[in-house]
């Protein structure tokens, strides 16, 4: 196909799935239970190597409101009992984390109500780290979207869609979370590309950074539409540099405390 | 092959065996490391169905000790803040868990350092329920792994062992923990067992009761010889009963606190 052809072709695709979109008003999180069930995870495609797309949480790790997230306590101690363990405090929101429907939404979906089906999906990944180098508060847009589908064919339904921003090489460092005068200052996605996933009937997003919005968003737009509609997020995803554009499979070990807004996850990803 | 040759065949690969497990003496977490690498996931396997083995963790649910395992206060409040989320605290040892080397020796594994590649894993259940109804205390002895092997082939190196035990069924009532009159009572692993599955390289032994030693034990054998090896266990398996024998691949989502003994885990089977 011509490059013309290849453009023109998709631009139809995204005017078909947009039509399709107004259609659709209210799919919500029936229509994306269903999608999930029908969306067997990528399986044949691993060749077995594990990537573990997660943080080790601690003291120190980075979180959004620069609060510690873990607190520890020692339970039972080794010299005197012959075995050890901590009893462990922390926010929801901190580490390696799931944003389930229910954090942003009174009566929503939570994490221990997340369909198992949904935890494992084909992976895409859609590289934004080249407009994140010039702009620390870059969105992932529904053009990102557009171009990595021209490059790479459909978003599965069923899929997580993770964010490469570039952001992981920061973790260690401020400039992970703010600019130097301390106001937020990191990459997210944008409402424009979620709508679009959200009528592609992709289960997940992912974000290499602190929040699924951008640093200096006002509104939170993201966290107030994909998640009450049913959808869930992950937060400070790790090695997005090391995963293919598609082609992987995502195992997202969400907590299963009831009544949880989220929590911290292992997440691996099969390539 | 008649059935007198299989009976040889096993007996066999088995003093075989036993010969390796005497002359490796001290094999340890780095030799666990290297047999983990060499297993890949059981993937092509998979024809996609996932099976949660995971129960919902919360204040009811049953621990070794009888005190909750989990606590929860508000730290942010929907109706003042337009979202919300808890600040947890739990015990590591609570709920459907990890229970890393660290738990059992002063220095060992932690949970955040479990190599990534012992995490998916073939799996293979062992079917004691017969015995456990005969006997709350009952333990998957070195002759049922032979008797499993028998009849399925061998145990992959770096495989998960998971116990099915039928205890499942009793997780809502007192009978999960203990006898009327407050005994320790549910089955779990013999070291017979543990010491040939060591021997073979599998990477995990996973129970479906509270412990991996039996209710009844007095020294704690499995816990103390599997842990300092090197290996890791799960406790409070959920739904073993709708597992095969063989096929399936276990995903196990351990936490990755710093320092973590264990600690609650979101574990999916892929049958």
């Amino acid at each position: 196909m011509c490059n013309a052809c290849v453009i023109e072709s998709v631009k139809e695709t995204m005017m078909s799935r947009r039509k399709l979109f107004m259609g659709a008003a209210a799919t919500g999180a029936a229509a994306i239970a269903a999608s999930a069930i029908s969306a067997r995870p990528a399986m044949a495609e691993a060749s077995g190597k594990v990537i573990d797309l997660t943080y080790v949480f601690d003291e120190a790790f980075p979180t959004f409101d620069g609060v510690p997230g873990i607190a520890y306590e020692e339970a039972v101690n080794f010299d005197k009992a012959g075995y050890q363990l901590w009893k462990i405090t922390f926010y929801e929101h901190s580490g390696t984390h799931i944003d389930a429907p229910l954090h942003f939404s009174k009566d929503g979906t939570s994490v221990a109500e997340l369909a198992p089906e949904t935890l494992v999906c084909p992976l895409c990944v859609i590289d934004i780290t080249a407009k994140a180098r010039d702009d620390a508060n870059a969105a992932l847009e529904a053009e990102d979207v557009e171009a990595w589908i021209k490059q790479n064919g459909d978003i599965p339904k069923g899929a997580c869609v993770a964010m490469n921003s570039g952001w992981g090489a920061k973790v260690g460092s401020p400039e992970f979370r703010n600019t130097p005068d301390g106001k937020f200052a990191f990459p997210g996605f944008g409402k424009s590309a979620t709508d679009l996933l959200a009528q592609m009937e992709v289960a997940a997003i992912a974000s290499d950074t602190l929040s699924l919005d951008p640093g200096n968003s006002a509104d939170f737009a993201v966290h107030k539409s994909w998640l009450p509609s049913g959808h869930y997020g992950i937060e400070n995803l790790a090695n997005v540099d090391q995963l293919p554009a598609k082609g992987a499979t995502i195992f997202v070990g969400a907590p299963k405390h009831a009544r949880g807004t989220g929590g911290p996850a292992r997440i691996l990803a099969l390539v």
